[in-house]
Formats: structure tokens, sequence, C-alpha cells
């Protein structure tokens, strides 16, 4: 296949938490040589995050971390949000769709990600209902 | 042209808040292939977004969220800066600017972006003075 | 040289805080011609940043910022953490980890970073421990 490569990777959501998508993102690199791989999540309530993937304990506290740091609107100390008509966790997704990464970019050495030992690439979902997510990938 | 092509976009901003700049860089990509985008604010206390484009009080309420996790040096809770002499909304605008992404990644198809449906691209301004703001594009 | 160039950059780390990288980074890309420049940290436990390169006070109450964001496990307002075993420091450095970038992207011009006169490259650290961190780079 000549470069670049693009694609994207569908994914169904079930509630707020870290999905990992590692393996199919390796998959569609596996073969190819040198480059840079780039991945965009075509949505503004839901991030991309690279973490640890050995202890499940450090994505539950991410979670309950950003939950404590952007509470839902009905919250009171969110009383300010104006944005509700949506839901109460709508403004707050979007709020954490700009603190974390919307893209991420990878070195790949002979179609292989250059990730660390402890690195897994996440999609963190922020709405409490499922949703379809959509991420486009570029390599070249 | 012959890649890779790079340029840069000034804007003039009056205030803290989020000035969209989708329309622009999407002029400049018009017409080109498949490829990938990337965008560098060349300052350290403004900050580049993908964020909602459809609802204005999502921009107004990401804002308030932001003025309320770091406050101006001024507030009480603040008193703990040293780096104070440019002013009560400079320290702020370094950590927002932390806090937010410098670059944006956007991958081409058929010189077109492939953001999602309601994702547009904003310049975030922190400082409370206007400012001339220079963003670095580069595309191949 | 034929592109992509690849390499990796090791840096031993003392403790918290922001260790620069411009200047060996600016090295490895020097005679090169037009590009894009990717750095990728390849921990969950550091994070890379741009950020004012002239007075040190703005590193250190950066610093200060995050560790009152995301104090210590041992600090009582963190005790919902469970990811506690290999130290108090340790979840909250994934933690910053999240909120602050694992890459970033440099658009290179004659072989120059295309960066603001203000603006570094850094690496932060947020284990209490020295450790060995390694950096890959990708220039395109």
């Amino acid at each position: 296949m000549s470069l670049p490569m693009q694609t994207s990777f569908a994914l169904q959501t079930r509630g707020p938490g870290l999905y990992e998508i590692t393996a199919q993102v390796a998959d569609w690199i596996a073969g190819q040589g040198d480059g840079l791989l780039t991945l965009l999540v075509q949505h503004t309530s839901c991030s991309l995050l690279i973490q640890e993937n050995a202890d499940p304990d450090v994505r539950r506290d991410l979670q309950a971390f950003f939950r404590r740091l952007v509470p839902d609107a009905d919250d009171p100390s969110m009383a300010y949000l104006t944005h509700t008509l949506e839901g109460p966790d709508d403004m707050p997704a979007h709020i954490k769709a700009a603190l974390l990464p919307v893209s991420l970019q990878i070195p790949v050495r002979n179609g292989q990600m250059r990730l660390g030992s402890w690195q897994g690439i996440y999609l963190f979902e922020h709405r409490h209902r499922p949703h379809r997510r959509d991420v486009a990938a570029h390599f070249a």
C-alpha cells in the first residue's frame, strides 16, 4: 500500500471509562516500515489517552480523579454551567475533552509503535449513555 | 505546490476567550490531497483547542471552568505564585497553556480536514489584554 | 540521511521538576531541511511540555500548581485512590501524565524548530525518585 495510509476505527462505548484500542491500531500498521501514526477522535465529549496498561486500578483512579475535578452539572459546585440541555454529563464531558488529548502521535519503526512497555492506547469515554465513537487514523 | 507546505496564521485577540480559526485553516489546505496537518501556537500563554462549534454556551462554560480551576494571581487561593511581575493573569495563563494543547494534528483527505461534524479549531486566549498570536502550520 | 529519521533521547531525572531538552533536540535536526518533528515520552508517570524558557519562577509555579491540583496519595483529599502500592507519588504521577502532553509536534524549517522566542522543550518529571527517561523522536 502506498503512503499516506488512512482509516477509521469505530467503537461502541457503554458508559464512562477507558476502552483499550492498542491491538486494533497495532494490527493496522503491522507490516509497514518506519513512519508516524496519528489518531484523532472525531468527537468533543470523549478523549484519547496513552496510559498504563498493567493494573486496572490505574484506570479506575484516573476516572475517579476526573469525576471529582469536573463533577456532573447537577453537583452544586457546577451551578455556573449554562449548557445543560443535553444532560448533566454533557458539559463536563466537553471540559474533560478539552483537558485530555483529542489526538495522539506515535513514531513507528518496522511496523511497530514505539510505545513504552507499560503504555496502552485508550479511548476515554466521558458520557454516561452508550455512544458510537470514530477515531481517524493516518500513517505516513 | 510541493510538500511539505508551511505557513503561519496570525490573529489579534481582544481578551480571554475562544477564537475560531477553522475557516482560514481549511482554505489553506483546500485543493491538496491526503496528508497530515499540524498547527503549533508559538506562545506560552494561549492554547489551541478542538471543541464544539455549535452552541456558544459551550465555549462560555469552558472559559468559566478554567477561570475557576486557575484563578488570577490576586485570588487568595493563588497566593503561592511567585511569577507575578507581568500581571495577575500571566502565570495563570502559563498554567492553562500547560493544561491545554499547544499543538494539534489533523488527518486530511482530498484537501479536507477529517474533523467530526461538531468540531471546530480555536485559539484559546488566556491573557486579558489584546495580543497578536502566531500559529505555525505544516502540511505533508 | 534519508527520511524518516528516528532516534531516542535518554535523560536521568533527580526528582520532580522540569528538565530542558531543547538543545539536544535542536542539535539532532540541525542541517535537515523542512519537516515535522515528533517527540513521544515512553512512560506514563512523566510528561513533555513546551513552556516559557526565560524566568525559572514560571517552572517553579507550574510545579506548585500541579502539586496542589494532584496531591500525593497520603494527602487526606486523595483517600479515594486505590493504586497506592508503588508509593504515594505514583498514582498522582499517572494523573499528571494524563493531564499534560505525552507527545509534542513541532514544524521544522531549514533545520530549525519553529518555536516562539520564549518556548523551550521540557521533560516534566512527576516521580520523587531518580528515573531514567526515554523520549522517542521522529523527523520527516
